[in-house]
């Protein structure tokens, strides 16, 4: 199982470029430009939710637009300049058109001294004002006694937009995946979870069936998913399993961090699937900071979510700075992401639980034609050693990944194995039952 | 919060000063002297009970008194002198005045041949019999044949004697501090802890209130503490949390050992405070040996009963001899053992179990006034993190200290931040309706 | 307590030559005349059951028996000659007298390459088929062109033979001793086992009473234990403890394998004394591949049977060769796996619970004469420690290992403690009703 590549780490990588350019922000026009290119991968529903709305403890903010900003010395030149970087401009800054005093201009100015060539990025969602992120040897030079300064922006009433999409399974149990559509040109944060959720919905698609259904959540951070969580309270309870996915692009380690409940399914299927790739990676307990998982975990939902990251927020250089940019994401690091991913849904799929149809004593494989561990094959011997391993253990009790971990075998050994076994009627499916109950359930709810 | 030394452990040491001289044993008056020097400094309840009286599986045992014993050698010179040292004499030794022959009088004597200046510490509760403790060196000079041997003492019907201290709180729940006053002039293990308890009474005085009743006792070891549970069995349930105090007046790291329960809320408290003090600590699991813990830890009662030290019976080489005098303890020492005390209490008055009240999604910080962690002040993003925690862990199933645990903060600032977001309506107590219950529990039983 | 050698390892080594040169099988005279001789030290029951009895999943296969073998070269000597080592000819070979070209010859030779003076052991039960096992020196020079072969054997229906013997208790429930007796001369795995467990069942025999009935099986690999379970499936449940016993005559470490439910009386009691024997050891957790607790521990039966061994099958260079002769397992090795597995029985019959009848405090021990600690006395000290973990934890909850463990004292110690304190009146069984009751619940079933 598994996938090869094939040229989808390219594909991904290019879906990168394409939306790089956008500026984004928790509402506005840079969203619904994303949320376009995205729907042209696969069929994306926009939502719309009006300024105002009540969600949660929240309030849906205005929406923010801007079309230009610049600095411009007494000699008129734009020293600073939104065309060339959608950085330069604190997002959410309000409009303002005036020649400020350069000891005024510095407060509005952010720049980072210790890596004086680099654009921070800035943020100002729920305080009004204005401000621009400039390189810090730039902020050194500016020796003018003052700027002519210009954010040609519009705050006003307006919608929140975020797209959904449902791949739909056997079952209504649904997993979720969500990464965020929020940071303007950010590669690994924003633009390589996209990524990643986009060309995984394409493989969903393409499987003849799905055991559940997959929500893929494409949404500004914090304020989406509060926003989505207000508008499907009568929905959450068939999330199952769930991960947000960021900073997905770049070449550190997988890092993985655990849901709140910190043991259920998905912990335990992404930890089994990194430790069975060849790579090294890294688990974190949950803590209530981060992304979307905030959220999706706060004691009110406690669903079932964990965060995918290579590079985590915060601890590498390029974080929420103009060099997490188009060189820092690179297409083979994109494609090992989208496997891991599919060897995760993979696990999802298939952890069924069996019972042993013959549990008194071992069957007699031989007869079968199952027992063919003579002449000293060693993995012969180890797939014989998993078979009783299965047989043993399929009571009704254990997941095929509990066993497979017992085994320390790959899920994917043991499943082909279950199958055999299923095959041959010594094993069979305990939850074959459970789905349509769980269903039942739904439709009560 | 906790306290500073405001020349308290001054006042620590100058009580175990006036205590030293008092010739202590499990009965008779040098209880009674010690008990009425504590009743100087809180209001105790002096409490006796008449030899003979059935307590468990014990009898309250006949009055000890003494008020001379000697030794003198041919020349009619005292070589041995209770007036000295009241440890030359084994506690509880019948009356005596004879010529003894050397080798009958040796059967007599006890020294320590390892450490040859030093006087031991004996007794002889419950066989009886005399003798007499010296430093093995004059042990040595001893060669007339013969000696007279004085001990003027009585052993006869009388009381046990023992104090208590209750100082009332919000709910009849109890915390139980229990010292033991029945060792003779040693100072680390016996006064230290009457001091320690005397001056953490003091301080439960001041507080304008208490959410626990405290209650101190003032026992002889075993013995007292069999009879205060045989004529307390209906109050023993009230006991939510205690700790027995010894030997917390010298200079080593604490120890803790914890309860036979071993996972109570008084383990995890005292281990968290010692955690978040400065200084190195140890942790010993519950084992039935030590002091009074033995009888409250007993299966009958099973009571959530710690014991705090600095060094640990029998371990130290000035234990139960003279060199556990006025030079071993040291204010410094005392004062910061009453200061972790403090520390302990301070976490159980605290330590309650919020719900969230906004539990769906995070509540808006920002409009609240609450989220500043703007601006690289790792301070203020350290508490924010905290905040977070709380929110997120305020599910009515983790108390406070256990959220300080997972964020990894010291109870206090979890406190604080509790009491913040109860202000702004964010969370609120989830047992506020305990203790009502607790009281009637009480009432009925 | 335990046992001391009073050559009772030379007697155990004696068996295992007496047994050594017949050629057993999982079927046929071999194991007869095994069990003859195992029925003249302990009153044997042997049972047959006829080919083709369905057993489980499995059907009792047809009888084996073999009279002579060898492979004459064309000078007409018997270069392989079966009345030389019984390991000559692959267990269950179907007759076969003609002349075999040297290449269709080498089809049925197998050898060791890395171990070329020694013979491997090979079976074919359930597919027919014929073969030799000869040293690799050996293959390598038969250089005729064809060979005489001829295996004297037949394969025909009739009986599966197996050993029963029972040594009733003073309860119905069941300790399960099982060895296997279906290799042909192969010393420690096979006869070693055999060896201990007649042994063992002498020393039972000779208590003068039981709390457990003991049950011995003398059985095929696989094919017997399926048989046993298959016709005392009534029985199964009365089963409380078990061990397989296998390799236990060589000089390697003990190596204990756990029962599958991994935590249950007989894996504590075994690590308990291999722990506070003077030897290392090794324990393994449970994996489903091994000998007969394959079967006893298949989830539809899911026994409390572990496997005692020295060296583990398959990790020592002497497993299923010639090398497991006669030299290779030793008296002494012998007699120490039958003193462990003594220990091991003394442990299981003495693990009762108690509940202390004096629960509240401790009880005086000074006046019932158990108060002996006095004096520096570092072993007595020990014994009143010890003395006082019995107290302290006979709340009817934990077993006398257990109390045993926590004191860190051997079971015996603590059960001599026990037996003192139930002579004082101060603790008594509390499962003194339990038995009676598991009785009952074996009638009624």
């Amino acid at each position: 199982m598994g996938i090869a590549d094939d040229g989808q780490g390219q594909r991904m990588y290019e879906l990168v470029r394409e939306l790089f350019p956008f500026c984004r922000s928790i509402t506005g026009d840079g969203v619904r430009r994303t949320l376009e290119s995205v729907g042209r991968h696969i069929p994306l529903e926009i939502k719309e939710v009006a300024s105002g709305t009540p969600v949660l403890d929240w309030t849906v903010p205005n929406e923010w637009n801007i079309r230009d900003a610049w600095i411009k010395n007494r000699a008129g030149e734009r020293v600073v300049d939104f065309r060339r970087s959608n950085l330069h401009v604190v997002s959410y800054s309000i409009p303002v058109h005036r020649w400020v005093p350069i000891d005024e201009l510095r407060e509005h100015l952010f720049s980072l001294p210790d890596r004086p060539e680099l654009i921070p990025y800035r943020t100002s969602y729920y305080k009004e004002s204005w401000g621009f992120c400039i390189p810090h040897s730039l902020l050194e030079s500016l020796t003018d006694a003052e700027y002519e300064v210009c954010v040609d922006s519009t705050l006003e009433t307006g919608y929140l937009t975020y797209g959904e999409y449902v791949v739909p399974g056997d079952t209504e149990l649904e997993v979720l995946i969500s990464s965020h559509v929020c940071h303007p040109s950010l590669c690994n944060d924003n633009l390589s979870g996209i990524s990643a959720a986009v060309f995984l919905a394409q493989w969903l698609q393409s499987l003849p069936a799905r055991r559940y259904t997959y929500r893929f959540l494409f949404i500004p951070v914090t304020i989406g998913s509060i926003t989505w969580l207000a508008m499907n309270r009568d929905r959450v309870g068939r999330v199952r399993h769930g991960l947000v996915l960021t900073c997905v692009g770049d070449g550190a380690p997988f890092t993985y961090k655990k849901s709140r409940r910190g043991d259920v399914e998905i912990d335990r299927v992404v930890q089994h699937v990194l430790r069975h790739s060849e790579a090294a990676f890294r688990v974190q307990e949950f803590f209530p900071y981060g992304y979307d998982e905030r959220q999706f975990c706060s004691p009110g939902f406690n669903l079932a979510v964990g965060c995918l990251m290579r590079s985590t927020h915060g601890t590498f250089p390029e974080y929420h700075t103009s060099a997490d940019d188009l060189s820092f994401v690179r297409p083979e690091h994109l494609f090992e992401s989208l496997a891991r991913l599919v060897d995760v849904i993979e696990v999802l799929e298939g952890n069924r639980v069996y019972v042993n149809l013959k549990p008194e004593g071992e069957p007699q494989l031989g007869r079968r034609g199952l027992y063919d561990a003579i002449g000293g094959d060693s993995h012969a011997a180890n797939r014989q050693l998993a078979m009783l391993w299965m047989l043993n253990m399929s009571d009704g009790k254990h997941t095929l990944l509990e066993i497979a971990e017992m085994a320390k075998v790959p899920f994917e050994e043991m499943r082909a194995i279950a199958e055999l076994l299923e095959q041959h009627a010594l094993i069979a499916r305990a939850d074959s039952l459970d789905e349509p109950n769980a269903r039942l359930a739904m439709v009560r709810s």
